[in-house]
């Protein structure tokens, strides 16, 4: 038995209009011999909407009741185009995440799956129905709905996906994964195939359609995603695992940028592994997403400490410097505003080591000075001052391939 | 404990801003030391919203997933309610049909209620919380999500009241139960109190505000049934057993008119109790709706047999006949499509024979032709020319004492 799991977004079923067309694509598919199961969002802006309605009864809605009430915007969806595949002769059962008990934890609007039981959609199978599940939500351990949070319907679908050891198809906006965002990088390339590593890091970049927490359940259950336009034609992005199959490797995959982040350098710190833990301890507990940190130690036993942090979180960051001061009068700090953070992600930095040389050398024959670098197996992130993005951009999108051939 | 069932209909709560004065006339009734069950329907048009969404895909939308569509908009005020609720000091949790496991029959849009498990709400009771429930919906053996149909809303209030052997309470967008619709009779009165049975036939006759079905539900398990305005300080009425106190009962309790019939008489069949039965059991097989039968007995052994239908129901009536007139040559039939349809309702004339004797004597001092007349144990229906009724009910309204006193 061949099957897909097929997710199609909130812009995809944004209209009745939009409704009928996806149930065409789908019909298409089922056409090809396939039993296919479908997630959808909530219509276009209809989660909006519903949040607009508890903001106006208040600031802060109870998680459980703020579930209770988005729930329904799948749930909405998934109705309306079941009667559009039933309409076109195309028997279709839609299933809610509690009907189909997607069991979660019990954390309202953050929830995790655990498990999904997959005996009505097998069932359905056997009637030969078409299975539309509402994504984003499930069930806790005491019967109560809960919604995924971010990336959700996408882990709804990869997770049915797993469960039902099926190909599972993301289909949104975009034609699929680029090497960096077009708006950033003119003549960005569409990726052909990209492993599920360098798919992660360039989601935890936020870089391209897919949520991290998607893309690591695919790899963890080796199931292949492939991300690509709901109403073109045009093929689009396979994530998979990929091969070490060296000579056709690309050194860089992709590109990401971020302007979203600040620099802070701590100076005049006695160098004591103590005091780095309790530095990063303290930003933890506070739940600043520290991101890029490097360090060094002078000859008098001194250490400067340099990381980047979101924006918004610049004020809690100050406030535990203060209070440090008051315990040690020397400590002072930097903080840099104006950066841009530049991050190159392929899997072919595992084999080879020139990547980090050659941006480095790119810089340098530029005069742009590299405030930060940080690097991971497979990728190189870097901080610049901001107005220099643009250019960085450029220079390294031609140096990695990263455009289309003119 | 004393425990309420408050029902809130959709205009009760069309508006975030009606949500909240909703919560405070809730509070208020928690203040007074009850625990209060809530049963709300969608918001406003929202049902209608969604209908329209449902034709837009399909004219023929598959009953399952209606009801799938539905059921989001009881969800939807549920979760506002519950927010307002909590947002204002008091604990409030909200459950869906399925949620409550509202049992119900299995047939989509027009399920019955079967049982109602309130151990959740016994639950919630402990921990003293508002328990907010989704009117109209429940959920059928296999799990299926299902909605009541008309009336489902009080439906859902009374069978909830009834499991908890508490007071039911309907806010609506009327004050209460009036002897006549207000908009037909001029200076109708309020009704205190009514009993069960007169507010049935009330209700069949489609008079005022609350559907048969609830009704029906309330006096088989006695509950105490309140109805009143949402947003008015007013009394209003109580549906109760009335007992047989005779000195101040009152002859008639309510009236009701219709200009939704037609009158058809059959001539010249020949009188069989086969013929009637014939008749009557095939209109009732293409599910005509036929309201009130007078027949009599010609001394040549023919019958006159005459009936209100529904007047959409005309063409099914008049295809019957012509199928019978192969058979039959000599019958005919005339239609009088002009006709009004007065009743009058109350409990007094189980113990009063002289109702229908002041009708007609009324009808007769004012030489209003009765076309046709049918008697209940508490109900009087005649048949009036059309452009009578207005004149029939300001009759009616002053000697059966209907309107306020001046």
């Amino acid at each position: 038995m061949k099957i897909v799991v097929q997710k199609y977004g909130g812009t995809s079923v944004g209209s009745i209009e939009k409704i009928k067309r996806v149930a065409d694509k789908i019909i298409q598919k089922k056409n090809e011999g396939y039993q296919v199961v479908v997630i959808v969002s909530a219509m276009g802006k209809s989660t909006d909407e519903l949040i607009d309605l508890a903001k106006a009864i208040t600031d802060n809605p109870e998680p459980r009741e703020m579930d209770m009430l988005l729930t329904t915007g799948e749930q909405v969806s998934i109705s309306l185009l079941s009667m559009a595949l039933i309409s076109k002769g195309y028997p279709a059962i839609s299933y809610t995440g509690p009907q189909l008990n997607i069991q979660t934890t019990s954390l309202h609007q953050k929830a995790k799956i655990k498990d999904i039981d997959v005996t009505k959609v097998l069932k359905a199978f056997d009637d030969d129905k078409i299975v539309v599940v509402a994504g984003f939500q499930g069930v806790s351990e005491n019967h109560e709905y809960t919604t995924l949070g971010r990336g959700g319907s996408d882990t709804s679908a990869v997770a049915l996906a797993a469960k039902l050891d099926a190909r599972c198809e993301i289909y949104t906006d975009v034609e699929g994964i680029y090497t960096m965002d077009p708006r950033k990088l003119k003549g960005a390339r569409k990726i052909d195939k990209i492993s599920y590593e360098e798919m992660m890091e360039m989601a935890s970049l936020g870089a391209g359609v897919m949520h991290y927490r998607a893309v690591e359940l695919a790899n963890k259950y080796k199931i292949p995603l492939y991300v690509a336009s709901t109403f073109s034609e045009e093929n689009g992005t396979m994530i998979e695992f990929k091969g070490e199959d060296g000579m056709e490797e690309t050194l860089v995959t992709g590109m990401a940028t971020s302007l979203d982040d600040i620099q802070i350098t701590v100076i005049n710190l006695t160098a004591t592994t103590g005091n780095l833990s309790r530095l990063f301890g303290q930003l933890a507990e506070e739940e600043v997403n520290v991101d890029m940190i490097s360090h060094m130690i002078t000859l008098d036993g001194k250490m400067y400490v340099s990381f980047t942090i979101p924006k918004e979180d610049l004020a809690i960051a100050e406030r535990i410097f203060k209070e440090w001061q008051i315990e040690l009068p020397d400590i002072r700090w930097e903080i840099n505003r104006n950066i841009a953070k530049i991050s190159v992600v392929g899997l072919g930095m595992r084999t080879h080591s020139g990547v980090a040389a050659k941006v480095f050398k790119i810089m340098d024959d530029h005069n742009i000075e590299i405030k930060m670098v940080t690097t991971s197996e497979i990728k190189i992130s870097w901080v610049v001052e901001d107005h220099l993005e643009e250019k960085v951009v450029t220079l390294m999108g031609k140096a990695f391939g990263l455009v289309m051939e003119e």
